[in-house]
């Protein structure tokens, strides 16, 4: 995609409702305006799929039963308002992550499955290309492929977010400035990088990357620029996670540790990419072990921002998955006992039943409760099938129904979802903002700050 | 419950927590405490039930397919946070709207059912009775029963929802300084005014209240105080209303009017009570027509404000309801086309079909739609049984699988609920609070305005 890539420029301009809906009161605007300039670095995370349930109930797992009031998350001090998602396809009105992470990247609404170009395929200008242009270090960060959706739209283009062996040439080859687009690249995918047709982590292994694919590896590498692939696919769950593999916060902390190096700043989008995978699978546990997994890289990246008085955080979401409701079925009460009693997901223990582990020893052994012989029997019906997508559904069941988690669907759901920003600036993504607006918002603070 | 009345006395102190949360930057807070000062008015506005998903759901309603962007509700350009919901209950941690709107006009969590009561069952001040002792003209608006828990928990103590005659006794006997408590009432639940032993509509209009039942009454009636009761129970949904009732911003405008004559200003609530009914009933036709009646009465306080200048509008909800979602079952859309094509609520379809009429007339009548064999039959099998309430679900699940509405649950969800404000003094409702925080907030600004 490097022959088109700046055919298009895109207006950078502030739109009207920003200055409507954003700032609070005469005050703020001024303190606002002051504010964009000290703005060095930007650090954007995306919850996928955390739409405002799983935010709630999150808050339910965080209670202590000890104390009246409920324990707030780390996003609760935040929170500055939400942000509309829908994306401009023609036959869909509810946005997938390549659509919603283009509007978040590039500010611009466009069908679903385009990575950073606009309906008519036309490559747009991503923030991360702008604060590369401008002199800033750049990263990515994400449990799912570092090819995937989310990631892809800040730092490649393509018609499609199918084409994940193409998004990984598009890292490695596009350059600003004669310069690799993106410092710092980790998450999972080797087999993006690492093909027949071409092995792109010798590639940047040449051009001065640290390459490394485990933790251990992660925290002992000097590179001021570096790729880290720590899984064929996407990474384990956290609850199922080796201590081999890192957390989102590790990936975080090295990330910020090298791009924060440069003078000049840096821009790092951090993705929790698999709570939207657990809400595709209807699954409570998983979505609960990733909601933490990202609230700790989260936590990371404002202590940061504290220390250094001039970094913009900004977090959010590109959509709901799965109709996720806290409570559901008449009952007035989300359980999340149940959910604490799981030390692997469904899907990992599903797995080891169909290896050939029992079904009564696999659920003993990673489900702290004492299940009813219907529910047991109910994953030893599925279990006959030998289908792992059954015996995995009986297991959620269990912890759905116990919990009161409620679902609707497979896929994503159009709800607003939550912001959160913390730093200067934090103003100008108040009140309810288009998922466009990020994009605006932040080009405009690199222009100021050019 | 008058010789409680003061037994306890509520510390009204501002929680810390909204100093962090609340106040956007250095400059917002001054103005916020300068702006303060200027609250003569308060309003405020519960959409019963209107969770995230019901906003985001009304937005596909509102917009237009001939423009590109997606048309905006009259709620979004003031979002200012959220709120939580959750109850203080032994049983329950979701909460119920008695609880909820406990919170919110007294500023305590309390159990599910409770009426400005605390857990000890003792009554609990309310920003209405404050506003009361302080001068200022009452009023509580709602399309439920004027006795039922909303508007109740603002104008009534009781240790059940239930007692919702005792709430209606409430009403006229309980006083501050000799004087009636609410000075407007306007709303359904006529049958728990008048009744065997006590007819409550004589006893107002005897104290000088007005008292009217039908639109065209409340419109010519020039009382400053009073009583207005349109129903036995709840008002029609909007969509199935008579001309003879009025709509909610009738209501609120008949209301504001008559409030607006005190010098000292007025604390008015205005319940958008059906949301909720609709959700528990998982009707997207009766919810989107309720949040349209909703709407309008929010505009109207709104246009009101703006003229005044001196008037702090808020609108939230207590909690959600039925697991609504945005899109369901896989399919990336959600079809507001099928929802518009009704002229009636599934409800009011059902209850005709009972009393004699035909399905493929009756479907035909209200519904524009060409309905498929299998969605006519599934009706008539479901009228076969003569069961209102199967011949209502039938026709409803026409409207969900056409639409892509999801539903979970006939109870309530745990989701924290969107917070819009206008006026002075919205800066307070800033970030994400807690719901007994809209009443400290409240009771804070008439405290600085005695």
């Amino acid at each position: 995609m490097l022959g088109h890539f700046f055919k298009k420029i895109l207006p950078i301009v502030m739109v009207s409702s920003i200055t409507v809906t954003g700032i609070v009161s005469g005050g703020a605007s001024t303190q606002a305006a002051s504010d964009t300039k000290k703005i060095k670095n930007v650090i954007f995370l995306i919850g996928d799929g955390m739409g405002p349930s799983y935010i709630s109930a999150y808050r339910y797992m965080k209670d202590n039963p000890a104390t009246p009031l409920m324990e707030k998350t780390e996003f609760d001090q935040y929170l500055v308002g939400a942000q509309t998602t829908y994306p401009e396809d023609e036959a869909q009105n509810i946005t997938d992550s390549a659509s919603a992470a283009t509007a978040m990247s590039a500010g611009v609404k466009t069908y679903n499955a385009a990575i950073a170009v606009d309906n008519d395929k036309t490559d747009v200008k991503t923030v991360l290309e702008q604060a590369k242009e401008n002199g800033k270090s750049t990263g990515l960060v994400a449990t799912s492929e570092i090819t995937h959706a989310t990631p892809a739209a800040f730092g490649a283009h393509d018609v499609s977010r199918k084409n994940m062996n193409a998004i990984a040439d598009d890292y490695f080859d596009e350059k600003i400035n004669g310069k690799h687009k993106v410092d710092v690249l980790l998450g999972g995918g080797l087999s993006n990088f690492v093909r027949k047709d071409r092995n792109l982590t010798e590639e940047f292994k040449k051009a001065g990357f640290g390459y490394v694919t485990d933790r251990e590896g992660l925290l002992n590498n000097k590179n001021d620029q570096i790729l880290g692939l720590f899984a064929q696919g996407g990474l384990d769950k956290a609850i199922d996670r080796a201590k081999e593999t890192p957390s989102l916060e590790d990936m975080t902390n090295a990330a910020i540790s090298r791009l924060n190096k440069n003078d000049n700043g840096f821009f790092l989008m951090i993705e929790g990419s698999q709570i939207d995978w657990a809400g595709h699978d209807n699954d409570v546990v998983a979505s609960m072990s990733e909601m933490a997994d990202f609230e700790k890289a989260f936590k990371a990246a404002i202590d940061f921002a504290k220390k250094d008085g001039n970094t913009l955080v900004v977090a959010t979401a590109d959509h709901s998955t799965g109709g996720f409701s806290v409570g559901a079925n008449g009952e007035y009460n989300f359980n999340v006992a149940p959910i604490k009693a799981a030390t692997r997901t469904p899907d990992f223990m599903a797995k080891e039943i169909v290896d050939g582990a029992s079904v009564e020893d696999t659920l003993k052994k990673y489900i702290s409760l004492d299940l009813t012989e219907s529910e047991v029997q109910s994953v030893k019906t599925a279990s006959a099938t030998k289908d792992e997508v059954k015996i995995d559904n009986a297991i959620e069941a269990i912890f759905n129904t116990r919990s009161f988690a409620g679902w609707t669907t497979g896929g994503h759901t159009g709800e607003d979802v939550p912001v959160y920003a913390y730093g200067p600036g934090k103003e100008l993504f108040t009140g309810l903002i288009d998922n466009t607006d990020n994009a605006k918002i932040i080009f405009d603070i690199l222009k100021k700050n050019k």
